[in-house]
């Protein structure tokens, strides 16, 4: 970790130092070294995930301000964590400031940086401080921990396994891609509850559960009125009424993206142990269909239509990798 | 880890995953999922550095050519993991790709990151490939590991231990800023002659030292005529003779940075244990000075003239935090 020449950049750094402080166990060592030192837990594999956002493809500084996008470079990382079932245990962050913004940007993003990972204990223990010449860019690193072997990924699903999700999907650009909640709580729980596959709906219900079938080698048979629709999609759908391309609150949750809720596969068997352990403060999770074993995606509306679902935004080819 | 809507982005995420393939022992799953999976190795510890390299502030795109952008984000990180001794285990790579440029680009960059990688060992574990209105940034984070408890970290020195380099100083801005080899191989050797502190030498050695020294509460006396001047530092100063602002080489090596070579104190009696170990294809590594409990720096010339040493473009003030 270096800290560029700049005497603003050094200031920045020692702010942070300042700010971030001494880590928690396993942490042996934190910011301010050439590198972070972890403690290796036995019994455990890490799991590590990276993911930038940057200005005016994932954020409009000047609409959202830095601390939501602070806070969004963190979360969606923490969402990937929730997609494996893994607990957070740290975090390195880099910013790519502009020259033209003074420090207290840096420190505005940090901040919110910081909040969010001691809600979800995800202690920031590294980074890299620069100025340049371009727009604002956050990339984050995160690291968690799970039981040996237990790692959820998205390849295990089966015919005949019941798919989920963990809340409602669509219209995301009206605010809930900067402050979702990422699902970890909820994670760990399906982890337990032996699910077969997931992975977070970054890209879209159609697209991410295309992913998961794919690399299932299944496919899937997803029901249009189970689908939990947001008010946003609602919201959205009808800002969109009037314009050349109308769509509906539907289209909006299955193709928006950026909801961050988990889409996991669970067998059957296994759907008691489920609800037996889900937490009484989190709406139940959604059962919107089923794995096929047919190698393509399907999807039933009332009164009994099945069209084949498209992955929003790909082309649509089965058996490619 | 995500990779975004454009079917640009997921073209290359799919070119990515086939160049990267599986990965080996002790990695259990890499690209292509929500994160990666590592299985923990008892009895080492793990470390984490993450550095970005940003167009136009480390590098001139078309003058370097992405090759050598490519491999130079990853050596930078590779630098820190040496200068704490560790050994790689993989590193994950963030893009942030300009809209104007073509899929080659990742391509470039990707190949010469994969090709450094194999050569140390450090496969490419993950990442996020992003496409924006914005320059080049390539954001790296690597992991190494290291037998419990022995990281050299920079805090350890005391007085009267002596102080070396690795190599020659100075000028890298001529080219070695972007094809130096990261001394992982004498960054492992100086951690089994139990040196006391360490450092990379990437914002210039007087800076340099004076982080190692202030992480230390020590001072250092150094001696001009042992410190290593690189061709390249010669050549600088030559290119500078007719400017407004002259230099000498021994400046250059003081403070030009980006050199990557290791900085490290040493207890006197592990000396001999050192260069009895120290690899024949390597040179010697130079005694440049001592570490005092003064908490200052001076520099001794030829002559018997001694002054004190400043960390270039920093204000020098030891007992700050």
């Amino acid at each position: 970790m270096t800290s560029g020449h700049l005497n603003g950049e050094l200031a920045i750094v020692g702010w942070l130092e300042q700010a971030i402080g001494k880590l928690p166990s396993p942490w042996i060592l934190g910011p301010g070294d050439d590198a972070a030192i972890l403690r290796q837990e036995p019994g455990h594999d890490l799991v590590f995930t990276t993911d930038m956002v940057l200005e005016n493809e994932c954020f409009r500084l000047g609409e959202a301000g830095p601390a939501l996008v602070g806070r969004k470079a963190l979360a969606v990382n923490l969402s990937d964590l929730a997609a494996m079932g893994a607990k957070p245990v740290g975090c390195l962050v880099s910013l790519a400031l502009p020259k033209d913004e003074g420090p207290g940007l840096a420190e505005e993003l940090m901040k919110a940086i910081l909040s969010l990972a001691g809600q979800f204990n995800c202690p920031v223990a590294g980074g890299d401080t620069n100025t340049w010449r371009g727009p604002l860019a956050v990339s984050v690193t995160a690291i968690g921990k799970i039981p040996a072997g237990k790692a959820v990924r998205r390849h295990g699903a089966s015919p005949g396994d019941l798919l989920f999700v963990t809340g409602p999907l669509g219209g995301s650009i009206l605010g809930h891609h900067l402050n979702f909640m990422p699902r970890l709580d909820l994670g760990a729980i399906i982890r337990e509850s032996h699910a077969s596959a997931m992975i977070d709906i970054s890209d879209g219900l159609s697209l991410d559960l295309w992913r998961l079938c794919k690399a299932s080698r299944c496919g899937a048979m997803i029901h249009a009125e189970r689908i939990p629709i947001s008010q946003d999609a609602h919201r959205e759908s009808e800002l969109h009424a009037a314009g050349l391309r109308p769509s509906t609150p539907l289209m909006h949750a299955l193709n928006d993206g950026e909801d961050f809720e988990l889409l996991f596969a669970l067998p059957q068997e296994n759907l008691a142990g489920l609800m037996s352990t889900w937490p009484a403060s989190s709406p139940k999770p959604a059962i919107i269909g089923r794995c096929t074993n047919e190698q393509t995606m399907l999807i039933e509306y009332p009164h009994g239509l099945i069209e084949p679902l498209e992955p929003h935004g790909w082309v649509h080819q089965f058996g490619q990798k």
